[in-house]
């Protein structure tokens, strides 16, 4: 059983701990209410465009309208980051690198048939997770663990496909793909979605700062991503700016009434182009 | 007039004038006769479906249709490629590195209304495309340079783009974007259409070889384009794997009067997946 | 006359626009009450214990009292600082760079004899130092330049020292680095103070991601300091953990009418460790 | 029992997998035919003017003086490659990397007295070599392993020597040097024979790019051999230029009956200088 | 027993043999007569001023008041050190790397409390020193390794803090510090204490030559040190230069009777300005 | 005129005064004497057999016998360098880096008829060879110049090719090589003899030591040589291992008239392995 693992071996430093802390302690409706739609729980923005009717029509069902057409949107983003593992068996095994309350580990698990673990720092996520693995009665292909994605301790060349759906921005990018390098076989798949300032406007804007200071992380300027995959084997094969994709959600969550306040930070970010919305797909080699 | 400048100041060495009398003494149909259709001139592939019908129909022009359809999808490729140069203004300057009979320059030169420079090490060609810029009546726009895109002499922070269109495998890469990186401006972007071979599948397959061979070129692997843009300031921003767009291109050639021969390793080694067809377009930072 | 630079030319990004606009509406009391005591304007912190007995006494003259005392601990901060500039005779040059309103450099020259430059991206500071170099007649020892510090145009080797005094967060410290290492001549001396965040506690702590998003800053981990001194020839010769020096300041601030906010997570964090105030003196060699 | 491990674990892409193809079909008589003089049989070049009078002669036994007088030539070079191992003793361990159908290894064993080693990609030349072990006597001396040189899974600092005779080409150095840094005892030496691209003439000239394309392989330029070396603790103590040496035996060849095809590209490319046969011994340190 | 070492594990070239030799021998007055003070034996300076008073008075004692007095400076460059290893609880373990006879390593089990373990390559300095440790009973918790500070063989992450005294100018720091960062957990203390010689004066002057060949060390420039460190993720917290703390040990060693002649030498490299003697405190990041 | 040149321009260390001086005030008869004998006066040692002979006869000449065999065995030392010099015009222009009395230099003008210039920061040194080459009528031919072989200030890519005898153990080889690649042009030819010591013996030995310190040099290891012309785009085609072929000259120097102590440890490094001889040629790429 993992939920046995000790404390201090999966966080190791005072800034973990008060991340850890942050997600042990989230309940934002957010992300539970989107979740209870049907059962899959995101900790993801989405993306395409929603259908403007959503906001029209009698004002007592529109908050549910709106809800659901969120979480369609973050569903479809978790479908357009799954698009990109390729070459997946159902012998194979996929990382959930920052796995949250599990929703992205079912719906590979669904599409791919194969074993999937999740890792994140957040024991209360683990057991949600776990739960929710053991009511779909995927317990045995699906498993969450209490574990540092910069040191899993999972077998070296054991993982054919890792994804990380914007969680990079509270690890450095060196440690991290030095230990997806390490996992990885040779030829498999890292699929990252993430937020990234641009390195053309400059340093961090203040909307980027605000977001940083709303969720204690680092984002981190695109560069860096390429730097950090170069340097650990990992070549890029499709990179898209999916900015233009993931300001429609934002707008509508700006009206709905799970807004938490972040939102005009992202849509200042994005609209001044201080800040993308980044896919990225490499190749182990 | 640039066409004076010596040929020792251009050509370094035994390899780049053995390139340079390669396409000095190339007068290929595949590359000459499409450019007849309108005028533009291309030294690249295609991309996009082609239109079965063009063969189908009467016998005696079948070859025009299927010329005419060719030159269709190589100019979508440059479509394709001058879609990633952004916010261009007539001010600005474009630098077309290794660029041919001048194809894509005149393209950009249409769709920006701003200065282009082409430069290549053939002579012939530099000749060729500046008597098509007399002709269209924009020679001073759009120029053409006996020059060496390692080493173009021109000034550093002069361009607001550049390109490069199936030219990279004659050069290394790192001499390239350390001299694009230069030239750019901050905030520049670099676009870049290249055949690469794949790092997963390993070493350079017997097709790629014999495409080396024919063109007398070094196809790089995909890992070191991404090596060399990181280490010299250029940031991705959008890459695509154009691999299954191009195929049907070479379908189309290869049933063509106009096959060379190459046809069959092309094929071959992108549908064995040990070559792809890729577009890059980074920022200067 | 460097006041009428384009600033396009000092300017280069987004990023820097904005730091550029905040310091040129910045009138913060805490700077302009304290610089009024005495005609030395700093924009730093200060070191040193307080004196406790002017928290004590009259009510009326208390507030005096403590900026006074305050304006100390900045100038006592200021001092230690020239106090590792060795070997400075009056031929030398010395750069301030970020010079705010000029005091550290009107102290710098008190004590050297020689010419200082200070270079700032506020064009509203360097009419305040101008003018205050006016006033104590050193105008033509003391010149303040509309600049850029990470490409100040001045010519290589001509500093025989450089500072910068709490200026490091809103550069990279590679580029700034590298333009140091080209203006010092050899054996010239760097002298740095500057908050850093621990990387032994981890990432940026919640209150040092509040320090960034109030000044629009980016404050590095402390190894930053040391990969970018290393890659560029400057060799630490003394570094001295101020941390415990700088809280004494940072708690009367924090009593005072002066108090701006930011105390509380500047005292937090020195306090929980993941945040120091260092002093680096390094050579160039 | 070597034989017995699963091909997957030696032949990591495809490319490697078609390299090994090539070889356990090779039955070229210039192998074969040469080694049939006296049992030891080569897969390499030879070294040193040959006996012009091989020409001459009754036309009945001309073609078996030439074969002899190449397979002195090679066995010459096999001896130049072996004088570089110094301080062998009998309870030494030496690894011949790439060891083909074995030639080099009898006669390291017959020298030194000590164990050798050979790895080889081709099973066929695994089972062929092994045989000749068995007839000579010497199977429990040396032994002959199916396994990749770039992950042979001997233990670290096991070898006292390492050599590759023209077998380089078909790996990335750094990997390759990787390996051998890790199976060298401190002290142990390594030596290698190979052809290489001249990096002074530029690029991979028509007659290397044929010879790649013949072989399947991928020759590097001289400069990627000491990059390599240097970047894995490996410090040459002789490096020799043989061009000059093997010209005779090429010339010699292209009169003889087992002549390919591919002795003009060889001549030409070695005459104009695009291509150096190399000797390096460097020490593991 | 550590003590069955073999010595080929240990010792690994001819350089390390003849240090190894060297400290075997090694029976200065300096280091025993300044040890029979107190019973703690050290192999290092001192730092601080030293009492003219012991100069004066009855010439029969002024020997031992020199010497007294010479080991008191020793012991307060030994505390020195100490004083920066931060955090230490009795639970910890430390590393004393080139322990010679164990004076450093029996302050600092004084002063934590804790396990320290001492490595060095001369068989006699570990008798002697393991000698001490039962005389003081503390055998069980202080213990000295025949063993390289290169390649202790001790597990990774086991250290709380490490320190060399004076023991770097024997080995290649990178080597070092790459065992350094393996042995220290993560946020574990280094400190060093040692001369450096002085990039801005340029390579070693005649006095640091004649140092290095009296003690047969390889001292190194200052620089190296911050290169090494920076490479191994260890970042410096507190650099101070000793060297004007130092001087008045060597000027009365100088004038006592256990001078070795080596006195001149170093106070001429002091006093030019070519030698520094330099602490560093860094974490493990 | 170059001889006006301001020392301070020169002379950039207080090390590299030292060194100066040094050479300056050498009258060392093992350099003078030897020179006299034919007036190519060189500073570096010989390869070669020696005639035993020279030791026999009559008494009062042997001396003189002596002298004239130590210097044919220097002079077939330069000789061996300019082998090594390959594809030179009477137009090219060589550069011989630490000139010395200009022996080489004088040797490579009679050789190849082209411009030769040396420098030196022995003023002395300037001008004796300066001297020499008036009274031999080439002094528009062969010019020695007061310069710093680390900053030349001559044109990039103004030389052919580069030599260094016995130079390099004077400077640091990164910048040594970084200003030799910038002088070379494309293909430009450096060749190097110098003494370095052996990394397989680890640091350098108590003899080598000794050297150092006699001619306050910093011998390198081997492994150096490799590490800086890799760093630079210099890509070795020859390596020799001169060790034994010096050994002769030692032995008769040593029992010679002008043998000056060094002698013994040159011998005993040589003998030991822990220092070697070393020729490298290497190409500009």
């Amino acid at each position: 059983m993992t939920t046995t693992t000790p404390t201090a071996n999966v966080l190791h430093t005072a800034y973990q701990k008060s991340v850890a802390s942050y997600w042990n302690n989230e309940k934002d409706p957010v992300n539970l209410r989107l979740g209870d739609v049907d059962g899959l729980y995101h900790h993801h923005y989405g993306i395409g465009d929603y259908d403007p009717s959503v906001l029209e029509g009698p004002e007592d069902t529109r908050d549910d309208r709106i809800i659901t057409e969120m979480h369609r949107l973050e569903t479809a983003q978790a479908k357009a980051l799954l698009d990109h593992l390729v070459d997946i068996s159902p012998g194979d095994r996929l990382l959930d690198a920052g796995s949250g309350r599990g929703g992205t580990s079912f719906m590979a698990h669904q599409r791919f048939g194969c074993q999937v673990d999740g890792v994140t720092i957040s024991e209360y996520q683990v057991g949600f997770a776990n739960n929710q693995a053991e009511q779909r009665g995927v317990a045995d292909q699906v498993t969450f663990h209490f574990a540092n994605m910069l040191d899993t301790g999972f077998e070296a060349g054991s993982c054919r496909g890792i994804w990380t759906n914007e969680t990079t921005m509270y690890v450095d990018l060196f440690q991290l793909f030095d230990e997806f390098s390490r996992l990885l076989e040779f030829g498999g798949r890292y699929v990252c979605i993430t937020g990234c300032y641009n390195d053309v406007t400059g340093g961090r804007s203040k909307a980027v700062s605000r977001i940083d200071e709303h969720y204690l992380c680092n984002i981190h300027p695109r560069s860096d991503y390429f730097k950090a995959l170069t340097a650990h084997n990992l070549v890029p094969i499709n990179v898209i700016d999916l900015t233009a994709h993931t300001i429609p959600y934002w707008e509508l969550r700006a009206r709905s009434s799970v807004a938490t306040g972040i939102e005009d930070p992202f849509l200042t970010a994005y609209r001044e182009g201080s800040f993308h919305y980044l896919l990225i797909a490499a190749d182990r080699v």
